[in-house]
């Protein structure tokens, strides 16, 4: 044995922030305004919470449910789960109840840590729910007046008021398991993956690398990304290692308090979905100048492809850096960063706009320790030409192995998981993002790409958003139908989209209809949920207009 | 099992570089100017001679000897004897020829890697090596003339001639042994630390991060520091897996050649002690103008203390931010480095200079997942506080557990690496050195630093290098001694010496005498080499003035 041991807990990282970092400051947005605590404040208050649970009975491998917006507490209760050896289990506060119901039942949660303003959300499951035995709850600015059928409820300050002084992290096995997040699948019961300390630990060490997010200790972050929502694309863990001053919004997510709080608290780096950013942008274009955020350099989007001509308004009315980031529940879940080294004598985004442009396009490559492969329907890899299209897989150190309690023998193929996308790779090992495979356009035996017509579509000045999805049809058995937001006073009309995608599209891959909307329905991360889209139509009895 | 256990071997990161960036440079000094080759073609050749080795009975485990300076073929030889699972034996070529004896015995390595230029070194030990089967002998432009009486050789390009396709990395355990590198003990035989692919992979992710180096692909690095002093502080892994250019001196070390090399080919970061960047400065300041160096955004320095005024020399004379590291074979070696943050609102460098150099005069913060202490002589750990002084200890996955095939108890307390040095931790955790024990100067029952009195003699104007041991004294038990080299045409009194460091230190802690010298003996890592200086003052008789 040479070397030492030492098992990669997250524990000694959240330690160590406390530790380089003290002082650094934890805002989270409140009704009337923020407040503020330290780091240290935070960790230690999570000592006391960690105490409180274990004299609750909580001990290594029991899984203890949050269902919380970002805020300080949250942080709290992430350090005294992770750090005591329980399992920290997301609960995603814009599921509906019966999903809610299903997921605290399958991972047979003990407690449940919730903020008072979303307790309503939570009482369809009174009497549902039995392995809960008590819930903590965190009361802000207007909240006094709670109350909870679900489960013998305490208030989160009554709840570690008794305790003090510091729990001893137990050195537990780096395989330990840290975290559940469900994913919900398209059929049937959401699926939960089991994150590990050794896992999580490795990603928060790659996303801090200079081509990734190039986090450093002298950032003010602000992950827009709710926690719930895979560890918040482990922002919070990144941020506590190193110290960072921490922005959280809490329930204020509309883009004006949103953009606000970013300007005053001095955000540098922010993390969230495209259709988030298109709303800041709105904000900003209407009252330009209303609002400073010379502070801002990066910002950190996935969860769906990001449109060239968003990284662009960025670029040139902000001078902010976009990256793209692709990943998902099952890889921790940062998998590929957009941010391409380009030559070696600048940074990034300085050397060349046009190129970092063209780059924020694709989802990039995989981070160091992560492996991404595209296949053919026989697991033969494809070409990696930019061109060749195929299911994408991944394999790696923090890369789901088997989903938690469920066989689910399709999505893996021997090392690596299948992940329902589809792309290319070109020259440089970029990952093309086409679309999910479900969201893919299947017409005549060709696949026409919804993401690509998405992205074209709304570069046209004019447009605010665009979602395409597949209708069914007798001969090509599907064709694509575009939705489309306008801007506020805009008027282009469907002659001029299709016009436009022509540039780039053949005919057969343009849009059988343009139908404008005055809004995109969004999934319960803020991506556009097509399953609705394609609900509503159905419901709305839409039919293709050559078939009418 | 919720995750992958993807082990974390070295080869998927030297690999990931080689598939992201092909065609990154790799750039060797030669005896008429450079020969470069791509990343790819490297990594390419290094799949030949792992063919080859294996083909010569080399299995895993097995150790492997490279006695060569920085260039392509070292890099080649890396990547094939580390990804075939053997044992990368890094030779120094300034040791002795008894310690060299020693250590290739010792290891029981199979086979020597050696530039040819060097061969004559290993002469000596002809005969007295009998693990070693055969020499692959690497030839740069003007010595094809070689021959070796050690053991049969071969021509490393006639060595991988007949092999060509990829070798089957195996897939190790994490923890197989991956490096030995041998640590030149003050007293007694050299000690071997042997690396393992984990605690190599995880030194070289946290290389990356921001706070640290922020490498990033698109920098083109120097290792001044030679690859066979402690894995050339790691800067070859890391390199590899970002894909970066790589600028690699060969023997051209002299610092003309150096910082010509540095300016043709655009470097932006380099690696070294601080004796090189004093000479390299010296270059500079003697010929200001000629080179240009505008493309150098830092330099790493370690290994030794960082004096203030050199940092500052090389920020204000062409915006280079110097960053100490602090660390030693038993660390991988990088532990903890100088670039703290000091605010959320701007990168380091810019933010403010008199913090950075503050800062950069401290051996800084640990890494993220090491742990630094100091402690007293009962291993009682003492308070933060900038002021009080102990022994430093250290752990974490890349830390020394035990010496190779030697056990020195006293090296280790519990979990922790003893370390042989001296110093405090102020309140942000930054590591501040004193010394290494044995430097030290007791005095009259007080510790005197000197590296302190070093930094703070060097700072004056006119002196381009400072010494200080220490002498026996009947009374005092040791007093402080000054060896100082002036800048070419300087006239620096002793008196004024004296006078300057009366600013800062008390009565007691002033030198005996200053001496003023031509030069300082170097280590072969090239540090101040103070047991060669003690034992020529010996040699000479020195007698400190009041015992004249």
């Amino acid at each position: 044995m040479g070397m030492q041991r030492t098992p990669l807990l997250m524990s000694r990282l959240f330690e160590r922030g406390a530790a380089v970092a003290p002082e650094a400051e934890i805002v989270t947005a409140t009704g009337s305004g923020t407040r503020r605590q330290s780091l240290r404040q935070t960790i230690e208050r999570s000592h006391r919470l960690a105490r409180a649970l274990g004299d609750a009975g909580v001990g290594i491998g029991d899984r203890v449910a949050v269902f919380m917006w970002n805020g300080s507490r949250h942080l709290e209760a992430w350090c005294a789960i992770v750090g005591m050896g329980a399992v920290l289990h997301n609960l995603n506060v814009r599921l509906p109840p019966a999903d809610l119901e299903y997921i605290v039942n399958h991972a047979g949660s003990r407690l449940i840590i919730a903020d008072a303003d979303i307790l309503p959300l939570l009482e369809p499951l009174a009497g549902r729910v039995p392995t809960v035995e008590k819930i903590v709850v965190g009361v802000e600015e207007g909240y006094g007046n709670w109350s909870t059928a679900v489960a013998e409820a305490i208030d989160y300050e009554a709840f570690i008021e008794p305790w003090s002084g510091r729990f001893a992290w137990p050195r537990l096995d780096e395989h330990a398991p840290l975290g559940l997040c469900y994913t919900s699948g398209t059929t049937g019961n959401p699926k939960g993956v089991e994150y590990e300390h050794r896992s999580q630990y490795l990603h928060t060490m790659a996303m801090c690398m200079t081509d990734a997010m190039s986090l450093s200790a002298t950032d003010a972050v602000c992950g827009v990304v709710p926690m719930f929502h895979v560890m918040g694309w482990g922002l919070p863990w990144a941020a506590m290692m190193l110290g960072c001053k921490q922005v959280m919004p809490h329930r204020f997510t509309d883009p004006v308090r949103l953009v606000r709080l970013m300007a005053e608290e001095g955000v540098t780096l922010a993390t969230g979905v495209p259709t988030v950013w298109q709303q800041v942008r709105a904000v900003c274009s209407d009252e330009p100048g209303s609002f400073d955020l010379s502070r801002l350099s990066r910002i950190v989007s996935g969860g769906s492809a990001v449109p060239e001509s968003l990284a662009r308004w960025y670029w040139e009315a902000l001078g902010v850096e976009m990256i793209q980031e692709w990943g998902m529940t099952e890889t921790s879940p940062l998998a590929t960063f957009s941010r391409r080294a380009r030559r070696p004598d600048g940074t990034h985004a300085q050397a060349a706009p046009e190129e970092f442009l063209e780059d924020v396009s694709k989802a990039g490559q995989a981070l160091p320790g992560l492996e991404v492969e595209i296949v053919d329907e026989n697991f033969d890899p494809m070409p990696h030409d930019g061109r060749s299209t195929g299911d994408i897989l991944v394999c790696g150190p923090w890369v789901c192995a088997e989903y938690y309690r469920q066989p689910l023998r399709e999505s893996f193929h021997g090392d690596w998981l299948v992940t329902g996308d589809v792309g290319s790779i070109d020259g440089n090992e970029c990952l093309i993002l086409s679309d999910r495979s479900k969201d893919l356009v299947k017409s005549g035996g060709e696949w026409i790409s919804s993401v690509n017509l998405e992205n074209h579509i709304t570069a046209l000045a004019g447009v605010a958003q665009a979602c395409v999805v597949a209708q069914p049809h007798p001969r090509w058995e599907q064709r694509p139908v575009a939705l489309v937001v306008l801007d506020e006073g805009s008027a282009v009309s469907e002659d001029q989209v299709l016009l436009h995608c022509s540039d780039r599209f053949a005919k057969w891959q343009l849009p059988d209809e343009v139908l404008f909307v005055d809004s995109i329905p969004l999934t319960s991360t803020g991506k556009m949920d097509k399953k609705t889209v394609r609900a509503n139509l159905r419901a709305a009895d839409y039919r293709l207009p050559d078939l009418r």
